[in-house]
């Protein structure tokens, strides 16, 4: 049986990978007069003359919504929202496993971004913390930028950040082993949908000077009028020298691919035709743009893939618990660049001595990693004074 | 320190009533590759094919939002959403403690029933139940209605219906002590909010013939173009004699006396012309229509309260926490008027052979009654039909 049909199974023993406990006493007069009626009038009142309080008098300050619309489940693509349930509910335990974190996983059924914004702000009083998952570009930029401008309370789509934030973390490792810096690299990012865009920006706002960006149709170049308006926005950014052609023409040279993208679309002649020490992530899921194996045969002096089986695995598990542990332990109202990229070096230093080419991530199940993380988000709050607490 | 310092104290210590757990393994990559990618595609597959999969696959055979608008919060009134919370998450954490429900606190920032009735109706796929808590009337009916006829899992509004449920469990027990019948007595209701609106339409629903209802301008009488629409709704069902005056000529010879209404409204005197063997549930919270003493002393043969510190408490603690897990463990579409019944002659059942003056109900806290309440309204349901499972 492989990991889709044991995981099937799993799931209809399990019957839910999260549930609610009740924390306080309730098995006397005394104890309900107390964690409820006529006792509860006064946290209320508290919180009433002063909304903050309510990270303080419930559960608020440690619970995060982990919300999406269905729209882009794994590869899976628009396969409706309660479908969308299980990752939710698998994000949610990770949350608590990883990071102690209460998270709740909301589906939320309609695709326009209007309502989903709107719904999303409704309920935001309930949670100290909202992650967006699964969303559909573009639909998803305007969703997270828009929320972001309305609550006072992180908002985060770890589609976008969590991954960029990951891939920056295994690049840092990586260019260490190949003993290049991150000013003088170009690297070629394959996908440009939420993740490869903010992977993009968020490696040029790293210190990474020369990205150029492809998509199913070849090299996002600047003045094509036929790119959408994310791509458009991107091309201002990326592929300074105006490279035009398939993704074979960009590797040429290129010390670093990242795949975000599509199976097989990699060949073992564009790793060859890479320059010297090249670094190969490629996350497409389950099957990546080059196998691992073919990748090291091409000469691939790092290999990163999405998948756990092999070593590697870049994935965002490492960066959403304790992203917002850190978040929510200095009552953070944003989630701010300095706090992402102190996240990506957090994840990288956890690596420390034991640096090899099979070994340039912490795992995923590695507690101390989270903690890290934690400790450099809140760390980064505070030094970028968005925290309250 | 009264229970109202005492409680505040406590919320700040227990910084949440609950909590989320994790049910699954999450330390090593193959606990991940189960419960996480690359597994989990399998079940959301499942649940794309069959949505009505996602009550075997997720949690949401056992999840219920516990929603408020937070504009009739205890008898604290438009306190805001926020400031509801405490109160939301002590149902969920009774939720638990008496029915084994995954309950989860949401509240809107939104007092528009249609813009309620939206976000309710856009996060429903997450649930196996809404519980609407603490909105205000008439704004109440219209959102419970319209959900109830756009969603197909249970949706309950507790403040009416749970109230209506327990209030008629009281009854049975008083009359049966009174040795009066249903069908033969006089009631008078004070307040005619959502609460005792919902208790008229039940009991007469279950047999009571002669019920009328006051609100504080007096007498609600048919043909007083006056009233408001949910009084002349009202009007048309109850004070088939057209009485009309104020509260002291309504009780005049009336064998029961349901208050939920205002402090210190009713009089000795108005108990004394009441019919032999008065019964007087005294509801309005903290400080009641009439004290215990006052009305036992004035004559009262059976006397209820809203407060843990008397005998008889009508509380619904009593009721929600069975019936939801009444209604999920048969998957009920809906709760229906028979659930309803079921649950109240479930809970004026559990008292039994103990019964007297001064033990009409069994305790909140007494979770042999939770369990039998359940029993009566899955039993209901599918003897009614509306159950999938």
């Amino acid at each position: 049986m492989n990991y889709r049909e044991q995981s099937l199974k799993k799931h209809a023993e399990w019957k839910g990978k999260i549930e609610t406990v009740c924390r306080v006493p309730t098995d006397s007069r005394e104890a309900l007069s107390l964690a409820y009626t006529p006792g509860v009038a006064e946290p209320c009142l508290a919180i009433q003359k002063d909304v903050e309080k309510s990270f303080e008098l419930t559960r608020r300050w440690n619970t995060v919504a982990v919300i999406t619309d269905g729209t882009a489940i794994l590869g899976l693509g628009d396969i409706g929202p309660e479908a969308g349930m299980p990752v939710m509910e698998g994000k949610c335990a990770l949350f608590k496993a990883y990071g102690n974190v209460d998270a709740f996983p909301i589906c939320i059924k309609s695709k326009d971004p209007d309502e989903i914004i709107k719904t999303i702000s409704l309920i935001s009083g309930s949670f100290g913390g909202i992650n967006l998952e699964d969303i559909s570009a573009p639909r998803c930029f305007e969703v997270e930028t828009r929320l972001k401008s309305q609550l006072n309370i992180p908002v985060f789509h770890d589609d976008q950040h969590g991954t960029a934030i990951v891939m920056c973390a295994a690049l840092i490792n990586a260019l260490k082993l190949a003993g290049k810096k991150k000013e003088e690299i170009k690297i070629v990012i394959n996908g440009a949908g939420a993740a490869g865009i903010a992977i993009a920006k968020f490696l040029l706002d790293f210190g990474v000077k020369d990205v150029t960006m492809c998509d199913k149709f070849g090299i996002i170049c600047k003045g094509d009028e036929t790119l959408n308006s994310a791509h458009k926005e991107i091309a201002e950014l990326t592929n300074k020298s105006r490279l035009t052609g398939k993704l074979a023409q960009a590797m040429v040279g290129a010390d670093v691919f990242i795949g975000v993208s599509a199976p097989n679309c990699v060949t073992k002649e564009m790793v060859k035709s890479m320059a010297e020490k090249p670094i190969v992530f490629t996350c497409a899921n389950p099957v990546p743009e080059i196998s691992r194996e073919d990748a090291l045969e091409a000469g691939a002096f790092v290999v990163g893939t999405g998948s756990s089986e092999f070593p590697n695995q870049i994935n965002n598990v490492l960066v959403f618990p304790g992203l917002f542990r850190g978040a929510l332990d200095v009552r953070a109202t944003t989630v701010n660049a300095e706090m992402m990229k102190a996240a990506a070096q957090g994840i990288a230093n956890c690596v420390g001595e034991k640096l090899s080419r099979d070994y340039i991530l912490p795992y995923a199940y590695d507690k101390s990693a989270h903690t890290a993380v934690a400790k450099a988000v809140a760390e980064a709050a505070v030094s970028s004074k968005v925290n309250k607490i």
